[in-house]
């Protein structure tokens, strides 16, 4: 309320906040058939004209909100070692996927299309750039490829978040790592 | 159209069947937010009251959907070895991801809820079980546990699928089954 509404900048940035709650919130109550725009511009406060407007569909919206919301949220440990930096963040990524609200987003952003799911990994797989890259710069040899560590990793806790019942505590998760990475780096 | 409309049973099987082709093709066409019974009614040209008490809801169809889809329809092979089984049978599941109208009711399945993804893969968990009692069987020491097969097999065939592009070609299914079981069994 301290920004003045005739600054569109911060009205701009407060309505996309208001509609990002509202999607996050209403993903844990409703289906994701039953999301629409007016019921999301209903719950945010805004007019769905505005929804229909700034993001076309609930899928693109959808995919937004998993890009934001999946993006810059875990930082990439520096360990000193890629087991170590591994172990640490699969451990992360299975906490963030054991929230009852990541896993719904989750749903509905898969369920939502192509792109969808996507937005909700794209920062993942740049983070585990990031990691296996510094263990190149090292001077380590035999580092798996990312796509390869996404597999062994993201792999197992995505599939067991949507299609099991979790995707087990931060220890299964280190466990991950050591399969992949059996001997010390 | 042998069949008379009087038997009950009859009817009862053949909207069924239009009511699941129904939903097998609209999940390709549509955001699975656009899902409604009426218009999946429409598709099937059955009444939409049919639809409303028979499922209940779009998530309960789907899941049926996906369950019946995903239920029987791969042969568990029998190659005399597990290494060899799990090799023909994960090439089996990559080939059926590749389809789009796969990926489309499996990423409609997992949007419509936690119930929904299940419905995808209690058969294959089932199969994997199936597999690997039989190695046990065989006086096998050493056979993975269901639970770690799925991970290292169907968690990335199926995190590729929903979140990349694709769940790779039958080879690279191959070779997640040699990364599980490095010695031939």
């Amino acid at each position: 309320m301290a920004t003045s509404p005739s600054r569109s900048g911060g009205r701009s940035a407060r309505i996309r906040a208001d509609v990002h709650r509202a999607v996050a919130q209403l993903v844990t109550e409703v289906d994701v058939e039953s999301l629409t725009l007016p019921l999301i511009a209903n719950r945010a406060g805004v007019h769905p004209t505005t929804l229909y407007r700034r993001w076309g569909s609930v899928a693109d919206l959808v995919a937004a909100v998993a890009a934001s919301r999946f993006t810059g949220d875990l930082v990439v440990p520096d360990t000193g070692s890629l087991r170590g930096d591994l172990e640490q963040w699969a451990a992360e990524v299975a906490t963030d996927l054991a929230d009852p609200e990541t896993a719904a987003l989750l749903r509905a952003a898969v369920g939502s299309g192509a792109q969808g799911g996507y937005s909700c990994i794209a920062d993942r797989i740049e983070q585990l750039r990031a990691m296996t890259d510094r263990e190149r710069g090292r001077g380590a040899v035999a580092v798996p490829e990312v796509l390869d560590v996404a597999d062994a990793l993201l792999g197992p806790l995505y599939f067991r978040t949507l299609f099991g019942d979790g995707p087990g505590d931060p220890d299964r998760a280190r466990t991950l790592v050591r399969r992949l990475l059996p001997q010390p780096s």
